[in-house]
């Protein structure tokens, strides 16, 4: 006699079956029954402070873990998360969206069930949650429902994009046999179609081979950095070809490597690497997120007819495009036993430096007490980082300065690719942070925010504190929304911000009471060199250990020279 | 010949002319361009920390107004407001949602720009909007835009829904003629059909006349509250007749009126009007929000098939429903001229008795240092209450406790009917007194919230000092989600809430920093009847002036007795 679950229970068993431990969200009437299960299932509930942050907790978390749950309720709850999931469909993380929803029965009733719009249409919102999701699911049969749920994970998996499983309020007790748990291993790749993989091995080994100037372009999307993160990292390695990451994908290649060279920032970058990009005749992209944003305006994208695009489930050659289906791991595995260094050509990569070696000059004592520059802040930033540090980077001017990083081994970045929405970092960092201490518990997350940010989803640091983290937070306070100070409206009112006292935020957000006690908070304000090198010294702020909370303040109008011509051409793109 | 203005100015002034003096939202690079367009319209800008927020504050803002607007950037800042857009809608609350776009070249080329989903669907947000709007417009032509416009924010005020209208940002200086301006008034109202409206006075006077117990009912949906409310009055002073409200249209009825016998709570309310209802033969319901947490589960709704419901564009008879077209101005107007008093009948309301005098028993010297409980601290709170106050009363406890206020003539309640998303009030309340604030500058706005609801859009409150607003925010602190826990998981850790020091939030968010100099604000916290009467004895608590900040802290499980009911039978819907 075959045993049986709770519909929840085998939800959420699946999850952690595919290395979930940890659940973001609201609790809402319609989700309440469901939240019983989760614990049962070895799953901790992380309640956030609204759904929206829960949306990004989630999406750091899965950009972590490569996959990830959020959990809101019928209409209101979902709604409020639905740009945080947008977010993750648009830079390719997994993230499943259970929703809490009413009866099946209520819901075709058409009656004016509170959180729907009163007028009828149940089915709104799960009409609107197909625009950003890659699969979805309601459960309203025990017996159909763990197929269901399995498609939804699968889909989520193998497209690295998030999925949405609605399940009534009354379903989630029901009785569904566990057969299915036991017996059959969820997929998180396409079948290989060996054939394929085999024959664009050859495709792309010829054409390597008979480059003049190949060049490898690596970033984090289209499911590649779950899936053949460490196999391009070999590659890379084994076969010497200059490589050079997008912005979002600067985490994915150890920086330690020699032919790797740093982010293809082109004329904005401390290297400029255009030319070089532009001389190469054979590009092998690796999911770039090829946004304006992060190609100043497309300028630094290598010509399409010479590149070719890998991503989890397809590769791409040139233009006009020619997309096959396959399986890139199964690829990058026969590329990997067939690649010989010897037939590549080693091209001259002396224009594009050794971005490792790019430091500031030593400050002079006179030059101590000067107000800091974010010009060279990052650069001198950059002795903070540790192994393994996981390092969020704000949309903003810290995305823009976290290009110069030269990470440790084992570190990691998290930056936005092509959504770019504002808050979405500080509770990404909150998820990040989970799902690192799940596996380490004294692994450091560092987060460099901007104030603008920061203002939209702050109160997530009471999240941070109640579940104990450990996070560094650099809070860069310019007083405006600096990145669109720039683009225009460089005096106007409306890119000021209120004012805040930043480093009260532990203390508001309830460091030290009931149930946080011996949570350690440290903060600290930056505004000169010398508070820098302070800041750098102490141990107690490079520990790792609890919340750091890190005002840097800097002049208004404060932004990298550099940085100015990419502002200037987003400014003529409006 | 014709003088020009801009696509941008065009919109902004025919806001101003339909009354609207404050805009909310978020900049973003699309956005940029069509901010400067704003103060040479007259119109103010009013930075929100957050899209939703912003959303909810145009929503607070438009309760009061009759229009608001909310001006957010593509794809992610209009996903952020989107919850609150749809609230808008359930609600009948009109808000003009513009979302600067990026230019329409740009989003017909499929391009990767930031903000989309890196797909090419560049149109999908507009479509969602279309789901949650009544109606759309995208200016891409300076010739049709100024139509457009006029029908996107006419067709807000006759419906009484939001309206989204898309503002390439290319399009925002396109030059347009002024010529409707000037010469074309917008309609805020169906155009009469003058015999329909008189038909149906003859139908519903022939009917009022022939009812043994006649009965109203009154609420602020479906566009009544801004149409016809001072008619509504009228009408319930003139004939006499019983009249009750919905929780969130108690603010429609003057409380002094005699026939107005408050909230129809039903047998949770201090006194049960079901019997009434129920054997009422005769009922007109003005805009009723009919949702199941209003209505007890529908439980306290009148028979429709005695029922005529009056909206601001219809009137529906009975079961099956059977609903015409109207212009509910006209009728109300007819209807007034023509009904007799001396024909109606006057029911025996003694069962309904008055909710004027229900007062709690005195405390005695040996209570005064109780903890303070729900069941009786909202009827003590009255006296708080002064004419013309607004009061916002959030979804959970608070909006339960609040039925019992009577309020001083010229008090409103705004409370959510329908949509009941958390976190909805407090920017709703910045909107709210921004409103009131334009209008009397010694106006007072008193919030009274939830801890959970709270700590969803806590960082509204630097909007509020920054604008100098006046508000008393009543923060009910019980350390939960107090509805959720009630309904289901009375002792889950779901339903705890991180604690945080409340009372220092006007600190943390920059009161007295530099531009906020000279804004008052006080603290108090009310934990025992002392206390309470503590507070309502000062002055400075009283004045109305800045920001009080209240801390009421109430026992983790204590909810009115009478609400037991309640979450019951919502947990038994579960």
């Amino acid at each position: 006699m075959s045993r049986t679950t709770t519909v929840a229970k085998y939800l959420f068993t699946r999850l952690h079956q595919r290395g979930i431990r940890s659940v973001y969200g609201v609790p809402g009437d319609f989700t309440l029954k469901s939240l019983d299960h989760l614990k049962a299932s070895g799953l901790k509930w992380i309640g956030n402070c609204n759904e929206l942050n829960a949306g990004y907790a989630a999406d750091g978390y899965s950009r972590m873990r490569g996959l990830s749950a959020l959990l809101t309720t019928y209409g209101v709850g979902e709604l409020s998360a639905i740009n945080a999931v947008a977010g993750s469909y648009a830079e390719d993380v997994p993230v499943v969206h259970i929703v809490g929803t009413p009866q099946w029965h209520v819901q075709q009733s058409g009656a004016k069930v509170h959180h729907t719009l009163g007028d009828g249409r149940s089915r709104v919102f799960a009409e609107v949650h197909k625009e950003f999701t890659v699969a979805q699911a309601n459960l309203l049969d025990p017996v159909k429902a763990p197929e269901m749920i399995d498609d939804v994970i699968e889909k989520c998996m193998i497209h690295s994009k998030p999925g949405y499983i609605e399940m009534p309020c009354d379903m989630v007790p029901k009785e569904v046999s566990t057969e299915r748990l036991e017996t059959y291993v969820l997929k998180d790749r396409v079948e290989g179609t060996i054939q394929s993989e085999e024959e664009q091995v050859e495709v792309l080994l010829k054409r390597l081979y008979s480059a003049r100037q190949p060049l490898l372009l690596v970033d984090r999307g289209d499911g590649v950095q779950h899936s053949i993160k460490s196999k391009i990292n070999e590659f890379v390695c084994m076969t010497g070809i200059p490589t050079l990451t997008l912005p979002s994908g600067a985490g994915m290649i150890d920086h330690t490597i020699p032919n790797y060279f740093g982010v293809n920032a082109g004329p904005v970058g401390q290297i400029d690497t255009l030319p070089y990009v532009e001389s190469s005749d054979f590009v092998i992209a690796f999911g770039p997120l090829n946004s304006d944003t992060q190609t100043l305006g497309w300028k630094v994208v290598p010509d399409p007819a010479k590149t070719v695009t890998i991503g989890g489930t397809f590769i791409t050659h040139g233009a006009p495009a020619q997309t096959i289906g396959i399986n890139a791991e199964a690829l990058m595995k026969k590329l990997l036993e067939k690649v010989d260094r010897n037939q590549i050509n080693a091209a001259d990569t002396t224009s594009l430096g050794n971005f490792r070696t790019i430091t500031t000059p030593p400050l002079k004592p006179n030059e101590l007490d000067n107000p800091i520059d974010q010009t060279t802040f990052y650069l001198r930033l950059n002795q903070y980082l540790r192994p393994n540090d996981v390092v969020l980077l704000s949309n903003g001017t810290p995305i823009l300065g976290g290009r110069d990083f030269v990470l440790p081994s084992g570190a990691q970045v998290i930056a936005s690719g092509m959504w770019f929405s504002i808050g979405h970092m500080l509770p990404a960092a909150l998820g990040a942070a989970t799902a690192q201490q799940e596996a380490d518990p004294n692994s450091r997350t560092i987060l460099i925010d901007g104030d603008g940010n920061v203002q939209v989803s702050i109160q997530e640091i009471s999240t941070i504190i109640r579940q104990r983290l450990n996070m560094t937070i650099f809070i860069v306070d310019n007083g405006g929304y600096a990145y669109e100070r720039q683009i225009h409206g460089m005096n106007e009112e409306y890119n000021d911000l209120a004012p805040w006292r930043y480093l009260d935020a532990a203390n508001f957000f309830g460091a030290g009471m009931p149930g946080n006690e011996g949570y350690p908070v440290d903060t600290f304000r930056i505004s000169t060199w010398s508070d820098l090198e302070t800041f750098l010294a102490e141990e107690r702020f490079n520990d790792g250990k609890g919340l750091k909370l890190v005002e840097v303040v800097v002049g208004k109008y404060d932004v990298p020279e550099k940085f100015k011509q990419v502002f200037r051409a987003a400014g003529e793109r409006l």
